[in-house]
């Protein structure tokens, strides 16, 4: 099951990823907000707006920022053509004027935020947007849906990809979400350390290594299960993958290995007490003097399945829906909130909801990393930024509070230009030193505290 | 909140709904398997895949179908086009005579399905598919994302609507999930009985009504929150909904019914206990003469938490999160298999894996809703239709086990050409009445049995 990564498709050569219009993909209410908004003249007071989460999700030490490439691919797709003018017209979502507006809309405001992989915790100020209020509303699904979704299944890959230590995790969710839900999992599993994925349209638009065999279905098709390794055995050679859980496992091995030879590359286990079958599967292959032949595991598997599996001759992890619907928390909480905004006097000032239970925090933030002595992370400082009259993008970032902190937020669009765009395995690196930097504590996978405290400094 | 519903923007005016392939929202091993049945001849084997769920989700009383029009849709831009060829010739994921196959790719085979709308159990065929092996195999995960995905929203939203009532219940949960499957969520909703969605795309693509009218952060922008409520009502007339609890909510309310008076559409609440809350604000509202402006609520609401406000002055109900999450429920847990093919001897043969823990269930599927004398709906008759050389679609289906007995497999895809389409209001009407014939258990929300037992005949 070597996954085979050929060389990243050209954006132009990739169908799905056609550079359409994302405008619409968004909701009603910021829509009539910009037209009330530009009516009253308060659409063009400088905003800033910030991405948070309020908590991990319940029980969890750590989450993972994962969406930060596809936020500005969609970011730069975020234009009023005449097809979505005509949409908004026909249903009468706002007025004439607004729609002129918008026909020449694009955001030229200055983004900030965490440079994707990273860890976070609660109150992380994850994405920090500046712009005119009018510019900036008009962002909050969008922006919400890739970073909400996104880091979902990353936080949950990483306690996946650590369970499983040095042996590789395979993504094979995309049957269990949305078709294009599916091409972002895969993506974002990758950055957090799966090996490769099941999807050909990660491949294709993201270049995450693809690898995938055959199903129960292709040995059903044949009239003998050793018709059908066969097949596959001389299309795909004798390093490919047999199931061999459609019938009677132990005699598939040995079919296996009668058609294959003991160079097979591994066998796959889909069902069954998986951490017996395996110990009998590796008794079995190495009897034979399959001695180098690997065997995967595919049924069901959590990182809970795959921390129990430790002590098992299994080599490689099959993982799908678990993995698609965020272990247990298929989306990550995050809000977009206004933060600061220019008053009648012409000065950025903070603002927040009152509410006794859903405090926001207002102020433009920064965010840094805090660690010991022996070099682990312990805290996330976030502190707030005076505000004046200055434009952000023309300011010098704060220095950080305390010598060795890690500055989190990154530019990643400057005066409307996506700036942060970066090779995916960068992600992957930054995510795997991120998460090595993190206290013991984040390899449990019982639920507990988050393993960074946040200060407010 | 009135939702204004323009009419369908025509397929051709909508950006997002470019006929792109849909070829790559596939898993690598469909193609492996294609090529190696390819080469040893058995891919042109007459082939029946069944798609089908073992179990409902636990403690679910019934399914809700849905996605099927989208599945049509995607089903149709099946197609390997040079860009997809290029990708899959680029990373040698297959070998060139795949290749030339794949560039003559069109599924010419035929589709059978339950209806969009209609309520399942377990082992409900949800989907027939049958053709060549090598033509249907290929669809595996694009119709497993599709149905998982969208029959998951809608099971999630007939328990909302049902618990809801008379009252209407719009779908605003696009920033917690992925930016499209937010598209299709909004989709699935209405089918299952939501009035409304936030998100625009769905308005575009699939005519779902929008509405939408302000967040906190439109009042936070203006200095006072009256200037907020003027700038909304000045744009958006008397009729729009006022977000009542950025600050205080009683002093919030005065003040809007001062800006727009007593007809103020609706005012909306989003945190705190809101049935408390409620009781307060309509008695305040009505104590100022406003007694039809309405009340909406939208914080955390899943079915529990509409059903627990039976009693109270609410009139509609905005739901985010639970919602696009399927309440629990993220994935539907179908699974594609094939159930019956073609044999040396070239006869159709059913056929099953072995497993102890995962049988699946050979044959040709038909399937029935039976009613008691009432009318209620008390089972689902799964038959098993005998096989031959005969082609599927040239065959008359068989008649129903008993008089009465609903045929439930409708054609959606004759001889490759989709003949399942219809009005999403058909899905839509077909849910309401599909359910209301449920037995009354049906509007139990706590965990149980499914209400309709699976008969073999």
């Amino acid at each position: 099951m070597t996954p085979s990564n050929g060389p990243l498709a050209s954006a132009a050569a990739t169908p799905a990823a056609a550079p359409t219009s994302s405008a619409l993909l968004t909701d009603h209410y910021e829509l009539t907000m910009l037209q009330a908004a530009l009516a009253a003249g308060t659409g063009t007071r400088r905003a800033v707006f910030e991405l948070f989460g309020r908590r991990l999700p319940e029980g969890r030490r750590y989450g993972v920022v994962a969406g930060v490439g596809r936020a500005l691919d969609l970011l730069e797709r975020f234009r009023f053509d005449d097809a979505t003018l005509a949409v908004l017209e026909e249903g009468r979502v706002v007025d004439g004027p607004t729609l002129e507006w918008l026909a020449g809309y694009r955001f030229t405001g200055d983004v900030w935020g965490y440079a994707e992989g990273e860890v976070y915790t609660a109150y992380s100020p994850l994405v920090v947007v500046e712009g005119t209020f009018a510019e900036a509303v008009l962002l909050e699904t969008l922006l919400l849906s890739v970073y909400n979704h996104d880091s979902a299944i990353a936080s949950a890959a990483s306690r996946m990809t650590m369970a499983a230590g040095d042996r590789p995790c395979i993504e094979m969710g995309s049957r269990r979400t949305h078709e294009e839900a599916a091409v972002a999992a895969a993506r974002a599993a990758y950055v957090a350390g799966f090996a490769s994925t099941s999807n050909l349209a990660a491949r294709a638009r993201h270049g995450v290594p693809t690898t995938g065999t055959s199903a129960h279905s292709f040995t059903l098709l044949h009239d003998q299960e050793r018709d059908a390794f066969r097949a596959q055995v001389d299309a795909l050679g004798v390093g490919t993958t047999l199931l061999v859980d459609t019938y009677d496992v132990e005699e598939a091995v040995r079919t296996g290995l009668e058609v294959a030879g003991t160079e097979l590359g591994a066998v796959r286990l889909d069902s069954g007490d998986l951490r017996a079958v395996a110990v009998r599967v590796r008794e079995l292959l190495d009897s034979l003097g399959a001695t180098a032949t690997k065997i995967v595991v595919t049924s069901d598997l959590d990182e809970h399945a795959i921390a129990a599996m430790a002590a098992c001759p299994v080599d490689v992890f099959g993982v799908g829906t678990s993995l698609v619907t965020g272990s247990g928390h298929p989306t990550s909480g995050f809000v977009y909130k206004l933060v600061a905004r220019e008053g009648a006097d012409g000065t950025l000032q903070p603002v927040e909801k009152r509410s006794p239970l859903k405090g926001s925090h207002g102020g433009r933030k920064d965010a840094f990393r805090r660690h010991d002595a022996a070099g682990t992370a312990v805290a996330e400082v976030v502190t707030t930024r005076p505000l004046g009259g200055q434009h952000g993008s023309g300011e010098e970032p704060p220095a950080p509070p305390e010598p060795g902190d890690r500055r989190l937020l990154v530019p990643l669009v400057r005066d409307g230009e996506a700036v942060g765009r970066e090779p995916l395995d960068a992600a992957r690196e930054r995510h795997l030193a991120s998460r090595a930097a993190l206290p013991a504590a984040a390899q449990q996978l019982s639920k507990g505290d988050p393993v960074l405290v946040t200060l407010s400094a």
